[in-house]
């Protein structure tokens, strides 16, 4: 796991140093098995722009941890295990960034956000052309993680299937087939959403 | 002390990355004990970005410094004694940023500001919901320290308690039960006063 | 190659740290031989931040890489190799920043926008005086690279000879005899786009 | 002069991290001696963020290296020499930071303005209290460093003596009895100079 650890703790250094995980928001994931489901994931209340050992827990496949006595699992460990099972991913990030923030309470009557004509799509794993139109969902947060897993489970399956998703005045959620995607994931759609932002947010729009 | 001065240190790095501390404002302490009262405080005058062993100094209950040869205390040494011994603090932190500064002036007639609903409110100690609603009061600026110190006594017992104040045009202070504690503190907060300014500051707000 | 590579991966940090080539995006060149014609250029897909020897390819003329078992070379190969042949540059340098994503559409409509008179101007190579008028032409972004070439090659012969241009939605192209020119050119370039955006941007715009 | 090299080069990285010399912008320079006088000032075209040795010269009184083979002076060494004769500054640094580029075009028309009311106020040699009011002289930009030399001499002199001065669209010039003061100054300024430009800025503002 040495590897992961070190993979994980690079990934929490680069999203902390763009104040993408302040305090000690944020939480990841990756697949360290499918047959058994076990996956490696931060523990609660863990500093990501500092990530140790004793900070990455091994869990099975109802969330519960491998080494009960190492640290309780991130409490949104339930929404890890649904992306990875729904959407067959990798590894699972997720950010509570300032854009991210301001567009998911924004946008959230329309329950999301269209992203449509930008080159900075194509990083998003499929995406051919910078006419791609990405739907980006927009979930009402909840502090019931049952009600809230059955949220994203629907979202996960909406066509076309998204590469990330908004939870309200809480952050957003992308994923991968390895955590080096689910990386340049986070750092796209981060990027786009600032975009989208600041370009709302100026007086040039009339 | 050296095990508190790398750890005062590496406060200091983390938030002059951000710009919370430039020049040489802001000021930090962690009790060393309780009976008798001592403080470990940043020297007036010195860079936070690089803090040294000699710019760390022991203050007894009363502001004076256990040896005065060493330097000069913060002037707000006294701020620092108030909220450790009204709210049992163990370290407390001020931070001079951007959004500290012109939320404490945007919002000084109503002498504080209400943030609710947000998911990083819960890296607040106590706070186990994004439905907290925190009111973050703010201080009239002042330098008479005893007056000052009289505001804050007042705020620091206000219903509900608050987690952090504001001196208006001035900063923020923040504390905690431990100095990793406080210096989360200081970064949700951060955070959510950059969240409500743009929030604010953006041509969407009809 | 190893002193290009440093100079590359140095390079690539730094825009990194602006935040001008997020996810995998941008790419980089440098001429090693004009006869023939032979650049060295970042692989497809790398990461800038932290360029290694295996994602820095060797291409000829034609585009085409001298050991295609080695990588692919970016698919925007061919604008490289038409701006060095057009304009003499020894190197090529393209970030997916903020400020050139959202200017690259606002000016659209105009095919291009021109900065004057600042002092920062006076950083691009020839230009002597901050009274200069510099014109960054706007190109239609495209998927179809051969036409894509085109459309640049005529942008850069318009009169006054252009330092850069923008691709819509899609980022910032600038040269220089060398990297280090080119780098400066980035840097001053990402700068005026964003003292433009700004500008705009205010509310203190009547 | 390996400890004022030294002082020179983290200055200059600080001033990198923060985008306040970008491109080759700014230029740094240090009183070796009064009588005679000596500077030590960074070469034109240095890189700021990353200095040497070699990029460091030694001038005269009139501004003629003291080898003339070492490089050339930045061109902007009689405006060093001017402010280290009339304020008797021991350290004179000049960067080129998005905000005050902004605000010096923002308040060209009244050739100035005024900051009042902020704590970080202090953090300016003599200043004692936030009720101080400083005032920012603006200068128009003009590549005649002899015309430029005669407009700030009349400002170095005007009551309130500054702490610093603006060239419009151009960037920031200020100083301290050492390079640590003068450093201090550099980042209270432009702290204070984007807190009056993002008030401004926004929206809230009727």
């Amino acid at each position: 796991m040495s590897k992961i650890l070190e993979q994980l703790a690079d990934a929490g250094r680069r999203f902390d140093r763009h104040g993408w995980v302040l305090g000690t928001s944020g939480n990841f994931s990756v697949v360290l098995s499918r047959e058994p489901l076990r996956l490696a994931i931060t523990a609660s209340g863990a500093f990501k722009g500092r990530l140790t050992r004793d900070q990455i827990l091994e869990i099975d496949g109802s969330g519960a941890a491998a080494n009960p006595a190492a640290g309780r699992p991130s409490a949104e460990a339930r929404l890890h295990l649904e992306i990875v099972r729904s959407r067959g991913a990798g590894a699972v990030l997720h950010t509570h960034s300032m854009w991210s923030t301001l567009l998911s309470d924004r946008y959230a009557g329309t329950k999301g956000l269209a992203i449509e004509g930008y080159e900075m799509l194509k990083g998003l794993e499929g995406v051919s052309t910078h006419e791609h139109r990405e739907w980006i969902p927009i979930v009402e947060n909840d502090q019931d993680m049952s009600r809230l897993e059955g949220r994203i489970r629907d979202i996960l399956f909406s066509q076309p299937l998204p590469h990330a998703f908004l939870l309200r005045r809480h952050g957003m959620y992308t994923w991968g087939e390895t955590l080096s995607q689910a990386v340049r994931h986070v750092e796209i759609v981060e990027f786009l959403l600032e975009v989208v932002g600041r370009n709302e947010a100026t007086s040039w729009q009339s």
